[in-house]
């Protein structure tokens, strides 16, 4: 034999810059971890790309990276983040989510099992939506470099005949619902970052969003105008990114919006607005009056949604101001967070 | 007006982590540079993913992940060499490319000039390529923990009915066609490394293939057997793993390989062999003997395969070996890169 290296030694081996390079090692990475842990026949067929059919339509295609740090938090990983988040996207246009891709951008000296266990995460986050890694890449980069790892997903999915949800969507009187409590994502993440640990049970929200979105489509049709997963930025930045687009004003009530009594310490503590705060698994729905009680009601039977809650509406405003009435019975704008409060939260 | 942050200071400016927060800079970064250098009617509509349209029938998807350094280089940059690879990656199973994907992570400090200027080369890149990037991602990362720029691409396309290309292909008896001359790009980078630099003219052979491609399948239709574009690892790389794939081995003639008189000198200088170095412009394609010299007049008459040559064929041989007779009369063994010569080359 012309020596073939030693099989990956996953449990105490690292990374190093020979997994990347193209060669011998690289390929044992990837038939060794990666095909293991997302193991199809797309993948077994060893090609720099993958095929599907389809059977004709209307397509989504979506990307993320994925920075978070730390790697692993309270509710999940970066892989398990990353999968949720592409499936996310592909849902909030109401479609079916299908195929994804995954690129892995490794620094130097990353622990073998480290990365195992995160691709292990990934597969099992994908099998349980139902949806395949049908391709991906590995890229390895010096010590000092990077920090552990980046990935980036990539997704396709099928949406249902007829269905166009788009941010210019909203309309004057539409309601705003959101399917739980928010903040959860953001904090379980502060709560582990090295310079600022502090105890709590909160854990990540992080969740694949397809099979909630299919009920509340069922159940609202084409009454529902739009749908947004309010990560980065929190659910302030998503209201005012849709008043723009729409050319509309939101108005929130406060009390009305749902927030875990250990979330809302964590923020008071950290001097931080539960609406600018990052959520993975929770989506913000802008629905016409007509659907808005069937579609909250198929939110609170889903697992998913069952804090839903209708918190407000789209009013007219020029300016494309989210105001909020306050539990005080005063009023406040709901700005864009300004600057960076949470860098690296996905 | 309620703080609206200044315009990008493109000439002078650089990134700072609140480019990377969901907030209001990143939406400026997001339409004052991104959409300016893609513009399109998809990511006009600013959604978290896009729709389009397919006829039905078999699509391909894949992903590449690109820490090139130096992110400029003789011949092109990181941008340009992003939508190359992925274009190229669907052309390599005869399908015709339709929609990119783009993601960033960028390091804080980033200049917004540089960062404008491969926004800009990815566009027209993308433009010639008759390409639409219709969705993507920014995220920022501390300074010291990235290395400028990444940038992570994926892809979709379409698959001409009836066509399957894939490395399991192979037959023996197969004739083995490589489009240009090799090692081109690997030199260009190995060129301008700060601890290595010589003086060269030679520049990257960066290039998106696809049409090459559609010209080929329509010579040679069904007697193509798969193609391959060898980057990372070069030509040794790809041969070795299409014999593993394939279960057959191949034998080459030294003397039918085109290498560019310099990258030859660079290689010998460099202690380097030109089959391991990278390429981003050519492809190899594996074709049954009946429609060899079609496939390969019509590779001459494009410009991008003006130098093709056939390069040897598919033989028996239960070991996957990739044999070479060289120019001398003897014979040797093109075995994979093992460790890692020639990092970050893409």
């Amino acid at each position: 034999m012309r020596g073939h290296q030693a099989k990956l030694d996953i449990s105490n081996g690292c990374i190093d810059l020979s997994h990347g390079s193209g060669g011998r090692a690289m390929a044992q990475l990837i038939s060794g971890l990666f095909h293991e842990a997302f193991g199809n026949e797309w993948l077994a067929r060893g090609n720099d790309q993958s095929a599907f059919d389809v059977g004709g339509g209307r397509m989504v295609m979506t990307t993320d990276g994925y920075v978070v740090s730390p790697l692993f938090f309270p509710g999940g990983n970066i892989g398990t983040l990353a999968v949720h988040g592409t499936v996310n996207d592909i849902a909030m246009a109401g479609a079916r989510p299908l195929y994804l891709s995954a690129g892995f951008i490794i620094e130097e000296g990353f622990r073998l099992s480290h990365l195992k266990m995160i691709a292990e995460c990934m597969g099992e986050a994908a099998r349980s939506a139902g949806v395949h890694i049908i391709t991906g890449d590995t890229k390895v980069v010096e010590r000092g470099k990077a920090d552990g790892l980046f990935i980036s997903t990539a997704g396709v999915g099928v949406v249902p005949v007829g269905l166009d949800l788009s941010a210019e969507n909203a309309r004057v009187g539409d309601r705003v619902l959101i399917s739980g409590t928010l903040g959860d994502h953001g904090i379980a993440i502060m709560s582990k970052r090295q310079n600022l640990a502090f105890e709590t049970d909160i854990i990540s929200d992080s969740a694949a969003l397809h099979d909630l979105v299919a009920k509340m489509v069922e159940a609202g049709g084409h009454g529902i105008r739009l749908m947004r997963d309010p990560t980065r930025g929190g659910l302030a930045a998503t209201l005012n990114e849709i008043a723009r687009q729409s050319d509309l004003g939101f108005r929130l009530q406060e009390e009305a919006i749902p927030v875990k009594p250990d979330v809302a310490a964590a923020c008071e503590l950290l001097g931080l607005d539960p609406l600018h705060v990052a959520n993975e698994g929770k989506l913000v729905a802008i629905v016409s009056p007509e659907v808005a009680n069937a579609v909250l009601a198929a939110m609170r039977a889903h697992p998913l949604g069952c804090d839903a809650a209708e918190i407000g509406e789209a009013i007219a405003d020029d300016h494309h101001f989210v105001q909020m009435a306050t539990s005080f019975g005063g009023g406040r704008i709901v700005d864009w967070l300004s600057g960076e409060q949470l860098p690296r939260i996905c």
